[in-house]
Formats: C-alpha cells, structure tokens, sequence
C-alpha cells in the first residue's frame, strides 16, 4: 500500500525550494497530494477518492496492471537504445501503421509530444525546402523553442511573432467569424486559410507547413468544421507545403469513433506527417512521428543521422503495445463513443437549465463545456469556470480544469475508462454549483466586467 | 528467458520498411539483434554474449534488478504528472542536491538530454536578455533544432552556423593550438573565448551563454586542460553571460574521482547551469536541468508556466533514486576509478608496442585511445579505427565505437560495473589486432591516402 514519505506540508515547502517555480501545481492556492490511483480515480495521501475528469496520459486507466506488467517484464530483459536490433520497435511500428492510412508508414520514435512536433518541424522544412508555418490561433504545440515559435498561446506572452510563422483564425464555428449557421463553415475557413497563402506568397516567402491540432485543445476543446482539413491540404500543397496533424492530445481513440481524430474529417483527408504523444505510453515518456516515405526519404537524403538515445528503446515499444493491446481487450473506444454522448446529453440538458452554458461540445471522450456570460455576447465567464473548478474539487473531490483563450471552457479528457456514472456524478455536481451561483449572493462576474 | 518473436531477417527487413531511416543502426553491414542483457554484457537471439564497451545509458548495468523493482512498485502505485504534489520529486531533487554545490538548487525535471539543453539555453537567454551563445569546436549538445543550431558537429551538415552562434577552438592537448608541452593551456584555450568575446561584442552583439560539455565526447573523448573553466567562466561572467555545463554524457560518477565532470576543474569552478541526462535513468527517459535562485527565478518572472508532461514522474523520479543507491552502495564511482586507471595503463602499454596508437586519455570510465597513420603529423588512422571496431566485434563480440571529428577515437564508456577482466579482455582483443594489421598486407589507411 501507498504511504507518503513526508507530511504534506513538508512536500510542499520542498517543492517550492527545489522545482522551479514555473512548474506549476494545480489548485496552487491549496495543492493535491496524490499518493496512489488506478483507473479514473486519484487517491490523496488521506485516502479520500478524486474523479479524474482531466488526465488524458493515463489513457487506458492509471497504473493499468497490463501496461505495469510489460513495462517490468521488458525492463527485466533489455532496454537498450534503438541502434541495436530489435523486434519491439518494428512490431509496435506494425500496429501503429494498421491504425492509419496506407501512406503514412515510416516512423520515428521519440520520448515527448514536444520532441514529436519539433522534428515533425524539421521534416517539413527538409523536404520542402520551404521556411515558413501556417498555425492556428491560439494553439499549442510544446515546450521546445523552436515549438514556442509556432505556438501563438505562447509566443505572445514571450518572444513575439516570428516572420515565418503566420497564424490562421481558429475555425471555431461557436465563436469565430464562420458560425455554425453558416452555410459551409469548413469551407469558409479553409479560404481564410487559402487567402494568408497568397498574403504570404506575396512577400516573396514559401509555406513548408500547416501545423494542426486535430481538435486545438488549449484553442477551447474546437471540433473543426467537416470539409476543413481537405481543403487547406489542397491550398498547402498547391503552395509546396505539407500537412501536419499535432494527434498529441487526440490520438489513440479518444474520439472513439475512429482512433485518430484528424479521421473525422472523412477518408478522403489524410495528413503528411502525424505527430502522436501524450496516451501513447499511459504515462511513460513515448511518442512518434509517422510520415510519407517520400518525405521520411528527403529526411535521409541530407545524409545526417537521427539519433534519439531513449526513442523506440524495447521498453517503451512494449509498454506502447500493450496500452493498444488494453484500448482493444477493454472496447475503450467503444466506452468512449457511449460514455461520451451520454456525457454532451446529459451537459445539452444543463444547457437547456443554465443560462450561463453558452456551448457544448465534443467527440467521444473530448468534451468542453464553453461558459458564458451573456449567451448574445457570448462574454466569456472566466470566473464563473474558475469557481466551478475549485468547488468540484473542494464539495465533490472532482478535478477538472479549464482551457481556452479566456479559460472559460470546463474541458474533460478522462482516462477512457471514464463511467456513465461517473458523467452522471460529475454533471450533478455541475448542475448543483451552477444553481448555488444562481442562487446565492455570488457576483462571480460582475466584479470586474 | 527472452525468446526472439520475429526471425531476424525479417526483423531487419521490417526495420528498413517501417523505421526512419536517418535512425541508424549499429554495424549497418550486418546488425547484432540483441534480445537480453546483463551488468555489462548483451546477448543476441543465438545467446552470444558480447562485452559492452559503450553503453553509457545503462549506468549501473544493463536491467539492474533494483531499478527495475522500483520502476515496478512505483507504475504499480501512481505515474501522474508533476501538476500534482508528491514526494518523488522532491525527494530526488533533494538528492541531487546533495551531490552539486549549493548554488545549484533548483530543478526542471525532463524527458531527454535534448530537452534539458533546450531548456537550459531558454533560461540563459531568458535571464541574461542576451541572445549569442559560444560553444566548442565539434559539440554536440542534442537533436532538436535549437541544438542543431548550437552543435557544429551537426550544423556543417545541415543548416550551417547561424550569426548569433561563435564557436571556440576545442581545447584539445593532443591535437589543438596549445600542446600538452605548453606552460599553460587551460589559461591558452580561455584566452580564445576572451578573444572570441571581444569580436562578438565589436559586432555589437552580447553573450548569453558559453555552453560545453564537461568532456567533450562526440570532439574525441576530450580532458580540459586545468584551470580552462574557471577562467572561461570568468571572461563570461564578465560579458553579463552564464556557464552551462552540458554532464549529459559524464554525469553521475563515470569520472569516478567526482560524481560530476565539472568538478574536475577544481572546487572554485561552478557552472551557472547543469543539464544531465542519458546515465541518470539507467535507459528510462530521464533527464534534468539544475541552476541558480536567480536564474530560475528570472524565468518565473516572464509568468509564463514551463509544463512537461512527463517530466518529472513519479516512476521517473523512483528510477532516478534507485540508480543514485545503486551507484553508492555497488561502489560504482570506486570501481570507476579503479577500473579506468587499469584500462588506461593497459593501453599505456600498447602506446609503446603500437605507433599506430597517437594518445591514450580519459578519467574514470571515460576514456579514449587515438588511433593515427603518423605520430608527428597526427594523421588521422580512421580506416584502422574503423576495422578495430569491427573486428572486435566480429572475432571477440566486444561493442566498442569510434568518435572525434575523424572518426579515428576508440571510445570507452562502459556501464559502471565494468570489471578488470573486461578491461584486460579489451585491451588483449585490441593488442591482437593491431599485431595482425601490422604483420598482414593489411594496407587500410594507404589505399586512400
């Protein structure tokens, strides 16, 4: 059994002497100390229970005793790095390249989300002989330099715009410019898309990518609208640019629908490079880039090696076997295609009872939930998902966080073991928070608006 | 016992099919499949051992029975990320710590040597708002595109020198500028950063970083000259710059008088940052930046929060302590020093019987034998480098690689357990070869010389 080493206050001061301090805490007012879990439940080191709406590494269920046991199994035998011979690495490749279009077939495994984009990066700029990056407003693509650069939730806050890189309107249809009365939203933004290209041509400079979120998480839990992605390959590629999916938060089924999210945008859509991370190894450092052999062959022409020194080692492909292993013995995605559209039912009814939901929506087990202020004006209530946050976590031992440009979107990305009861219970206790706001004396946004 | 799943031609034919192939493989001409291994010995799918030479990842031995036991427990209890409070963290910190002088207190835990030089030069330039980093002739400091951008071994291939990156003379005694005859080459070599500022700064342009490894690995298994630290530290210092010492190859005791390299400079020195990573997991993706109160504290003050998802684990934190106990109650640094003073006298002794061996140098287990056609002249012996290595592993199953900008370095960082015998075994196995090389018709280095 799980004890603590220290007391919690002790932890803490330590913390703040030891960790840097932009590593920040969650609930930094008042932190969790989170000693044991297991599937979609934290425990502290008092033994009270938390319902993990939030952790999206811990894919197949925390501490999954399948994902454990092959994890030990192959430590106990080798894990020596990937210039050896081995047969995980090109097993793992195998079922990863079953789970995707055909042309998408070489693979490079590395140890982060953030190390998958950046060489996903250099790929695209190494076959296309191109600079510049066409990204989405508001996204995030890593903690890397050269990815803070492609990342305006970043970049703005730090080293400014850089003139390679240029930024698209996120295609937000609740939101954005295009709503979702338009007649062909995906269409529309694609063109806003089509028209920076000739902006761009204009100054004499060449796009080598559109780099994407599947769904752009911290952009507010976005569902791009259908025709959208085809569209702007057809404008990237006519300009000699590649089509990059970021699938670091969407991967591995959690739309449940299909196993990658940039598969709802219809078969006829396939990306140039994917970059995968987060689920990918439940919690170990795992991640990958898949791309064309056309593109991974520019990548070798240049003559220098690649080398990773903990990418695609024996553990890590064992341990990324076994987690798709799980995902297909437990029917996650079946769990999450069920779970999930009883979780927007059952949030499209609180909607319908609280003014203050301006928006639901999402896929299978990515959900947002867009609070407003005024459903006309659509003002973000910012602080009104911030309560909701903290009481969740202080009344109901529920985490939850918010994302967006305005932090006002309450988002769920749980293990994808994640209950029908356990949307039940976390929807009560929205439901019950939203109605004491309602009816208490709280003037959570009108303090400062 | 390990059984392999997969023949091993068809292992290889799935490799080049589905595996990028900029990822190479160790002796490309006829790969060794390795499917288990032990202390410092690897066994292939026939179970023929070979001695390991190079493993430098593999710290305290290859699948140590400790550090896969608290991998094990700790997958089995919790592998959140670092957002919520736990001990792990911050016992390790802790722990680190204690091996480091005090200034160096405060700690970014990440997934890969890569990141963590990322992550160091972000700090450097973030606290000196200064842009122009000095590094050494032939670094290497990382795959990522920040890195290539700062490692000369990497960007003459590639993308050539950017203007805000200088690069200073390797301080190499046996074959640079300033000779181990020279009265004082560390004050010589400090003097060609002093000189490289001054032009720097006519440009009008201003130092944020001078970044080195502590023993240039991948420039030939180089041993700065005493004193060239502390007086590079002092010309960078006084150009508002920081020191960053790159431990990620020479950390953790492979040094053995020291547990890390840095130290070898004298007890005046202290870098302003230390990154660390391949040995610090054993093989699990592990790796660390450490600096001061005030350097960490500048880069809170920007308000932007660094996330790491994986950094910083609970597993990866309960990997690090484990190989911190192995190494103190195996004796590692002991048996460090021992050893590596052994293997270095050996090769001592083939110097004499051998002209073809130009230098013998190292520290600990971190050691390199020059291989050149000419003693005066120092041609480069590259071909006959190469052909050791293949004999070696061919006729003795003994892995051992070669570096240096010629490629004509034989290199040793063996994992910590690397026994007396092995040492004799090796240097035997060398001895026999160049016996044969000199008394064959062998004519390697003349066919292109």
């Amino acid at each position: 059994m799980a004890e603590q080493k220290l007391k919690k206050k002790d932890t803490l001061a330590m913390r703040h002497k030891l960790i840097g301090q932009s590593c920040r805490l969650f609930y930094s007012e008042d932190p969790v100390k989170i000693i044991r879990a297991r599937g979609q439940y934290l425990f502290d080191e008092s033994g009270k229970r938390y319902l993990d709406c939030i952790s999206n590494v811990q894919h197949v269920g925390h501490c999954h005793p399948a994902v454990t046991k092959a994890a030990a199994s192959q430590m106990d035998l080798l894990n020596a790095n990937a210039r050896f011979l081995h047969d995980n690495i090109v097993l793992y490749a195998e079922r990863l390249a079953s789970t995707l279009p055909e042309k998408l077939c070489v693979f490079y495994f590395v140890n982060s989300g953030s190390e998958a984009n950046d060489l996903a990066l250099r790929l695209a700029q190494q076959y296309t002989q191109h600079e510049d990056v066409i990204v989405l407003d508001h996204a995030y693509h890593g903690h890397l330099m050269s990815l803070i650069d492609i990342s305006p939730y970043k970049f703005r806050k730090l080293t400014g715009q850089k003139d390679w890189v240029h930024v698209a309107p996120l295609p937000d249809t609740y939101r954005g410019q295009y709503g979702g009365d338009h007649p062909n939203p995906g269409q529309a933004y694609a063109n806003t898309v089509k028209h920076l290209i000739e902006e761009i041509h204009m100054k004499g400079r060449k796009i080598s990518a559109f780099f994407a979120e599947s769904l752009p998480s911290v952009g507010g839990q976005i569902i791009l609208p259908p025709g959208y992605s085809s569209k702007v390959a057809e404008y990237v590629h006519s300009a000699g640019g590649v089509f990059v999916a970021d699938e670091v938060q969407t991967g591995f089924g959690r739309v449940g629908s299909h196993f990658w999210a940039f598969q709802l945008q219809g078969e006829e859509f396939c990306p140039d490079i994917v970059t995968m991370g987060k689920p990918m190894g439940n919690g170990h450092p795992l991640a990958c880039v898949v791309t064309t052999q056309e593109i991974a062959g520019a990548f070798t022409a240049n003559g220098v090696e690649y080398f990773n020194t903990f990418g695609g080692n024996p553990v890590s492909c064992a341990i990324g076997l076994a987690v798709l292993d799980v995902i297909e013995e437990e029917h996650l995605r079946e769990n999450a295609v069920k779970v999930g559209a009883h979780l927007k039912d059952l949030l499209a009814q609180l909607q319908a009872r609280h003014e203050v939901v301006g928006d639901v929506r999402g896929v299978g087990l990515f959900v947002g939930l867009e609070l407003v202020t005024n459903r006309g004006e659509k003002t973000p209530a910012t602080k009104t998902a911030a309560w909701v946050m903290k009481k969740l976590k202080e009344e109901d031992q529920i985490c939850i966080s918010t994302d967006g440009p305005w932090e006002n979107v309450l988002k769920f990305k749980p293990p994808m073991c994640f209950s029908m009861d356990d949307a039940e219970l976390v929807v009560q206790c929205i439901d019950r928070i939203l109605t004491e706001i309602k009816t208490s004396d709280l003037k959570l946004e009108n303090e400062d608006i």
